[in-house]
């Protein structure tokens, strides 16, 4: 189960309360405020707090008093060129934090952008819950046989069937040797009492690399589009994509201009080297360029044209 | 003036405007948001946003759901234990956003801590303001026989006359060859149509260390303490310091359980190095611990003994 | 195995290699580098680079040119000055690179730490090595009764050795179903040809938390001294904890005076609260302070006696 | 003058001494090392230490032990392709310190980067130096009537000497009355007995920006080359471009296949937005695309054009 009864009934209470504030506030992001978005099969992210909007990159690009007397139009505008010109620090000036629960695999990929603040649930500390991921049938795929790190085609019946009882079974297993070092039940009761248990910090390397943890992450919003820019793009993982997937549809709640423009110059840009800039000349010339001549490698050329929408 | 009759109104405006929102609010601090608190004799700080309180601290370091159940007691006593146990990262789930306006000197100093976000007026594109920071009687003093860095007696009446005279005097000339070399007057116009006027980007290397600029600063409550134990403590320059208490006690309002702990561990409380543990350690022995005998230098001795209250 | 046979031959082959440099040397890291330092069942930490030395600390706060004229005994001072009042930017001009082979687990505490460089090994890209951290005897302990995150007594006989067995066949369990699903034995061949194989990113999930992995690890002296006050700590887990222990004797070849100055002023010394230092003047004046009267809690009493060596 | 005979004896001192290592070094580079490249007229950058070259990058890449097996030719690709496509990680396990003088408003735009290291000569312990950057003659540009941080034309001869003469003459008698206050001659002796001196920290705010100061400055290669494509760029500001065009030199003696991918990827290429790559599109396809009707605004149009090379 991805949030609890007692979970439910804390998220409503803090969503029931309200308070009267002289801050920049977003009506759009305060209606998700502490929601719990379920992510694959037991994950969720939740907005738990935010400060600025796009107001506040305006007001620190011009670093001017209050909000300025600058029409919407003109904001628009002055954030579409901060976007596009990398002027990256206004952006900056806005902070969100989220509520995650994920699996560990995904939590090692994630921790990897250094930017963020991060409290993760402690191991040491307390027992984790029975929860792993196990992929949906159409995440089931085989290796990619094109590309190091991806995914080819999906694995077919059998294969799939045999797979996701690995997957379930293993996890189980060693939850159940978890429990047992602990020497303790899923109530937390002791099991045994001519046992002590094994200390946490131990019992807890036999966990499998899909289970569930959880942490709070605060990111600026520059540092966050960042991290969207390679974890919501076709070549990162689906199940790390999926919650950024998730996340980038609240920064178009919490900061539209700043989404737009996001969108139109980082996710739906692309960029081109000095060879491929040359190609494109040669092309809009009316030449037929030749790729050697160029100095680009096959690979290069190849991710060249599928960009420009041109056959090989 | 530090606050200009328009700013005045912006601030009024900005302070009149209130939403309602879901997230943690904190009136104490809300009762101050916008204004400004003046600091030298042009400078200010004002909190323009902020993000968490004491419970989000807590909230992280127990990775729970929403506010929790415990009483205001146990918060005081988990904060109390992250701030002496140097836990950190929970304090780093609260954010503050400030709008300071400081001499260049000052802001040189300040810049050197790199764990903010940072937008700063622009002297490539926008014409400096005509003010400086022009000591009190009370703060010329001599340069100290003692420290290198520090300061010693007060300079006496003939040569502080002296001293405070050419200060004003070259600050005020300097920014009059920056307007000629401009060729624009203080409203702005061109001062002589012959002229073109030099770049605004080369202009300003004209100007005296202590013309005031103006930021926005953005930290977490972490590096912020971090950064007022440096700068709110007796070897940081006047300055800066006087920036530091204040904002110190924004600090107090914002999130007064997290600011009790860290006078009590941090600013209030002192670090013994091995070797001064050992005297100490003698010293309750009844013992009459040597110096040389412990690997202190003079210099360590003579700090020890301040530390304890004791004749050296 | 910790280091195969091929990589042995790698590393001697690197080690036979030396150049000419006009750059600062130690020859007491030289002599070490490259080589694999043994760490738990089949881990390692290596040095496999490094950039300055003591003298550059001094260098970059004196902000001289070349070596400078100084002593030796000078260096020592300054160097000592410099870290007991924590002025930490000259130990950022040291930079050293690790090559570290570490269970999963501890990783995941290490990578916390956000202040380095790292590449680690990818098991999207590549087939994780059948290598777990299995406890030595003298290591598996009980939950302590005292402390939420901590170890207690030693597991006796019958209780051990059912931890040891369990997390034995469940590592090998779980590697060998790893390697089913990828449909790919040990030598890297395809074991059933009817099979697609799971992709690598997929597979990988099922691994437990003590499988081995290896990274690059790069940082500077200061943040890494932060990180080893941390983790070569008594309350360090045990298995970061021998990592942290190994690297500290790095440091002592590397830069001896800041290792010196570290042990003294930050390892080896305390941190008196406010209250802390009010209870020792008093015990120093011959008073009988009442841990009431000073605003201690219980535990920081017990804290103070145990730093002061005295009974609570 | 740039450097002092005494500095230049500690250079060809530094440069006389050599040592045995094991660690990876760069013949190109230890040619220049510690040497003063000559900046404006009176700074300079040193290279005065480095870790790893371009071995260093693929090595982190492979996470291989020692220097792999791999030809010259798939280091080129390997880097070429973590460039293109913004794997920025192994590019951090490079490290190079610079020395570097400059003019303390170059100082100021060059300090917003936060991810180096850095020791500034401080003018709180000692005093400055009497230099000051005058722009040559072919530098005294006019404000740019197009853009509000640029420079226009060259000042003419009336309007450029008068210019040059405020410059010269502020700077020199700003440092004579700094001299005053601090009652010191250039000799560092005591001009008048009855007088104290004003502090140091407090006299030094009486320069002008274009004073000189130096620092030690430190980063590794992904962040160095973040620095140079926004610094080494025709929109940075001339004063500071030229530091970074000659630390661009200094990347190719020391990574010679990452700057050669930088030039070609980062520096030479162009980013389109999604707007900007439907109208080349549009164009490849032999359509006549309107601005409008792919959403673009008209500086954003003629940004295009001009990427493209064709008339707007």
């Amino acid at each position: 189960m991805t949030v609890t009864p007692e979970q439910l009934a804390e998220i409503a209470a803090a969503r029931s309360q309200s308070s009267t504030t002289r801050r920049p506030t977003v009506p759009g992001l305060e209606e998700i405020l502490y929601e719990a978005i379920p992510i694959l099969d037991h994950g969720f992210i939740r907005v738990v707090d935010y400060m600025g909007d796009d107001s506040a990159i305006v007001q620190a690009a011009r670093v001017s008093y209050g909000k300025g007397t600058k029409k919407v139009s003109e904001d628009k505008g002055l954030i579409d060129y901060l976007m596009r010109h990398r002027h990256t620090t206004p952006f900056e000036m806005c902070e969100i934090k989220y509520h995650v629960k994920l699996p560990i695999f995904v939590a090692r990929q994630w921790i990897r952008h250094r930017t963020a603040n991060v409290n993760e649930y402690s191991a040491r500390y307390s027992v984790m819950d029975r929860e792993f991921y196990i992929p949906a049938m159409d995440q089931l795929a085989a290796q990619s046989d094109q590309n190091h790190q991806g995914r080819g085609k999906l694995l077919e019946g059998a294969e799939a069937a045999y797979v996701l009882d690995i997957l379930k079974k293993d996890a189980e297993h060693n939850f159940s040797s978890y429990e047992d070092m602990l020497n303790q039940d899923a109530a937390g009761n002791q099991k045994d009492p001519t046992r002590q248990g094994l200390a946490r910090e131990l019992a807890r390397m036999n966990l499998t690399l899909n289970t569930y943890t959880q942490w709070y992450w605060k990111i600026d919003l520059h540092n966050l589009l960042h991290f969207l820019s390679l974890r919501a793009e076709g070549h990162a993982q689906y199940e790390i994509r999926v919650y950024a997937d998730a996340m980038l549809e609240t920064v178009k709640r919490w900061a539209p201009l700043a989404y737009d423009a996001f969108t139109r110059y980082r996710m739906g840009g692309v960029h081109l080297s000095s060879g491929g800039l040359a190609v494109v000349k040669a092309l809009l010339a009316g030449a037929k360029p030749e790729r050697e001549q160029h100095g680009l490698s096959a690979r290069e050329w190849r991710e060249l044209m599928e960009k420009l929408g041109l056959e090989g």
